[in-house]
């Protein structure tokens, strides 16, 4: 097979990477998944701390957090290019040599993040407790299995 | 004056540094506020390369790069707070030392940043092109000033 041609199939199997994420260097497609990714911890970790009694509920927080996290949730996924596998990275190689069960992983983490600025919006503690612990559980599906441990 | 009130003082004083911000410890700030410039630069950038014809325009990945844009261009205001001027960081102690016009600075950039979301939506590339250059503008005039070259 034509050389060219083989690296465009490859680009039309790796599903979740975007067309500008293609184009970028592996170094600066790992540079903007780790901040997105520090940013999630942030913004879920203001949620989950409320959530847990750690820090005081304060409905306003909550819902600044949860519109941040849908923005920076959504980027990771156009960020496991080729060559992102090398470098200053936790990733494990399983994302891609498990693919497929690491964007249903990814999928299911957005689903239940999806949900959070309606109830946070809710002002209903209880329904943000259940829904933070629901997102809590696909954060961490994906990083026992396809993050390196340190 | 007593110690623990002055340090209240201080933290009044600071404007633009939230509650939570000042319960992390100054490297956890310093993340915080990299990861949101590194996302600040690659949404802009996004928009910035469409607007100078470098990237086809594409209405729907502006729209997506504006509303990313608008979530975390907002956070690092919250996070110049005390001790974050050592370490790893490429802020300027100007920040500290003429810190009413920085702010200054960060709520002109916020309040160009802010129409984004607004203008792509319209998809008239000529308006978007204003924009960013609008909004560039005051990016720029804060890291020549505040941001320590490389």
């Amino acid at each position: 097979m034509h050389l060219k041609r083989a690296s465009l199939l490859l680009a039309a199997l790796l599903p979740m990477t975007s067309a500008v994420a293609q184009t970028m260097k592996p170094e600066d497609q790992i540079a903007i998944r780790q901040a997105a990714y520090t940013l999630m911890g942030y913004s879920f970790g203001g949620i989950a701390a409320m959530a847990q009694g750690k820090r005081p509920y304060n409905k306003e927080e909550a819902i600044k957090d949860a519109d941040l996290l849908v923005q920076v949730a959504a980027l990771p996924q156009d960020f496991f290019g080729e060559g992102t596998d090398k470098g200053d990275t936790r990733a494990k190689p399983e994302i891609w040599t498990k693919r497929a069960e690491f964007d249903d992983k990814m999928k299911k983490m957005l689903a239940e993040v999806a949900k959070l600025p309606a109830v946070t919006r809710t002002g209903d503690l209880e329904a943000i407790k259940v829904q933070a612990k629901a997102t809590g559980s696909t954060c961490g599906a994906c990083h026992d299995e396809f993050r390196i441990k340190r």
